[in-house]
């Protein structure tokens, strides 16, 4: 990866500036000693700011309504993009990836999740799934969430089967014959994931796996929404050398 | 509790004294340097030896088509008994008690659960149920056991769920508006329940408990049959000083 | 305990009520349906408006250079006081209790935590800890914090040794006989603690109880201040029923 | 990696047959439906049984004491070794390197720990290791454990150190300024590490990693030596395309 200096900081735009994500972004960026803000634009704000300040790179934590056209902006621009905005399906994915054709040497990467925990779980998840015959998600929130499973607990699931699909592991061996409350949970692409809901919880994720005698878990626990500074700082850094569509931050973690 | 010596042992039978579990207690006892095994009966043995032996207090882990039998006999002969054999419901508890009034000095224990740790388990949710707004259990078993959810499970969802009507909490608060998969779990009594089924596992349970900023987990492993002795020798200890039918280890725990 | 109504609810009056506890005090206090804050007071401030504003109860975080002289003036005036302030050792407590002799009727209660599961974990750590052999504390907190180990597992293994002297439990036994780098942490009373400090915490405990073939693990965590405010609201409500000093939350609790 | 059938299975012998790992070893082979035991020897037994059986691998659970002569013979008759037997160091790996470069297509694998729960563990951590500020090791194990920390987490710690200079990570901060009693616990390479010991625990172990506002947890029990044996099966497998020495089996998994 490219290191930068104090002396020659990477000069990052932030889009979504005082957005609650947008302002720990400027924070994050301003406290790292190889980069710096110099364009901060929200909604109202001229977008040739960003182009103006010279910005190499922007972070966007912005809407599902806008971010397309930032992100069409952008590439128009030859500036590289960290997207953290949600509601990307492979439609909006395969536009993005067309946008970029004509300019082969312009990054751009879009994260579903910053959290470095988070998705070095789903990773180490991933490489664990081949070797052990059972597996289930427990995904753990606070009780104001609308939604179960978790979008990351589902990710994870699909993950976890497919490696399994790939190791011809066959289905989940599992006794339960009865079952009348529903205790066992949801189940994704095969794989049971069960969401608890608790006052004083936050986020957090624990995948089980159990073997002859033995069990793997890998748990991961978010309590603060810096929790996302150090994974979008790492792709800050790590887009300026890639070329393409990156999606996940994992691809860019040398795993 | 009347404590005893090694000069004048308790005299304790054991009832399906060659059943696994038989077995096990017939080897704590023989350890515990205040009570001896003065007589082992099975099915097939014949029942005055327990009598004959001088048995003070009989340990019965037979099978629930038995054990009303057993208990008659040893109500009969003025012995006490410890008894862990499942299948009671309040039909055969009624049963027992009437056969109990012309004794009134005649103690007998029924538990569901022997291990102190379930118990204590039990009994601290119990506790802490009405200082909670949210509270969930999570109980993981070994993938070969049948049913969903756990018996203990299902019991502590019921102490819950009475402390917290004793106290006057209501329903508890939960956002959830979608879970097309279910994976929200099963509920006993509005508390929910989530059974986590892996191998390797051998007999585990968290009731997690959630309030303002914080929250409070009460765990029990349970790897290997030998935890249910400590209680069942607590049980008989116990047994020689209470009179009347005693249903669950709880009751005879200073607690 | 009387139980007040919005149409009479309980005069509470907040002493450090601009500093970070105190505000969070005056915030809880308001949002709570049976009291109202009638005074806030801070450093500079007339404590007589304590007194005018008719305050029933005072909550006092401030500093324990002051927090004597607060609580004569409050036993002065007749006002009931719940302390959070730290810096109370056995001297201060005689003190307090002395000047509480002429007024049988009032109630104070200092208490060194008044998170809910800090306090049921201590008790029930205190419960359990006759039944199990072998007991030891991992308390985990973020590695900002200074000193080794925390007050509260300290004091829980106070409470665990007093325990288990009282049952007459004897030396928990431990084979070690190799340990060149002190990995088997420290002790407090007999009794192992071991401090993890690590980034991304905030305040947690567990305490863990080993047994034949079993373990009991009781676990707090708590991850805002906001955790206190139960304790205080319900250490207010109780307080106006009882009569002299009360040291430790736990002691207003049904356990 | 070969597969190998039921028609045609891989030919395994068995050293230290009667012990209970070598016990193990020769129910897991045999239940597994690609390879068969041909020869099971212990001390005692004629050691050239092993190579008239025409055994392609030997699975070698003996002696520290004999096992360099085990290996001798192995390698003499071209028979592939699987070797959990302790107490090697790097001279010893250096010999059995030596006498393995007349034969280059022969494969030797000398692993520490065969359990993959474990060896996923260390390799997880590993690659965790550079991404966090903080990390630290708590590993449990029952009471009846001589030495402390155990030699998984000592191994761990010393990866992870690795790891963290490789990244120029420094020093782990730390703001401990008072440790009267040692609660910190130990260091192996600058990585703390905490031994707790628990009567009902068996072998257990948590790499805690700390960031921004998270954490990353991963954690290993071992209840029974049944969870050595996939390892060792995975280990019979992967050393027949393996040339040289191999130590850990690690090196041998697909991560």
């Amino acid at each position: 990866m490219t290191t930068r200096s104090e002396q020659n900081p990477i000069r990052v735009g932030v889009l979504g500036a005082r957005g609650r994500m947008g302002a720990e972004v400027c924070r994050a960026v301003e406290a790292a000693g190889d980069m710096e803000v110099v364009a901060m634009v929200d909604s109202g704000d001229w977008m040739f700011d960003i182009a103006d300040a010279g910005a190499e790179v922007v972070v966007d934590f912005t809407h599902p309504d806008v971010v397309m056209d930032n992100l069409r902006f952008c590439i128009d621009q030859d500036i590289r993009s960290v997207v953290g905005t949600s509601g990307f399906d492979e439609a909006k994915l395969a536009t993005v990836a067309q946008w970029l054709e004509p300019k082969p040497e312009l990054g751009v990467l879009i994260a579903p999740n910053f959290a470095l925990g988070a998705v070095l779980s789903m990773r180490f998840a991933q490489l664990a799934a081949k070797y052990y015959d059972t597996v289930e998600i427990i995904e753990l929130h606070h009780n104001r969430k609308a939604d179960a499973p978790s979008g990351t607990a589902a990710h994870t699931a699909r993950l976890i089967a497919k490696a399994r699909t790939e190791a011809n592991l066959g289905e989940i061996p599992d006794a339960t014959t009865s079952d009348p409350t529903g205790a066992r949970g949801g189940q994704v692409d095969d794989i049971r994931i069960h969401s608890v809901r608790l006052g004083g919880l936050v986020a957090h994720q624990e995948v089980l796996f159990g073997g002859e005698g033995e069990t793997l878990t890998i748990r991961h626990d978010s309590l603060d929404r810096k929790s996302f500074m150090p994974g979008v700082l790492h792709g800050v850094r790590a887009i300026l050398d890639h070329q393409g569509l990156v999606v996940g931050l994992e691809n860019l973690l040398d795993l």
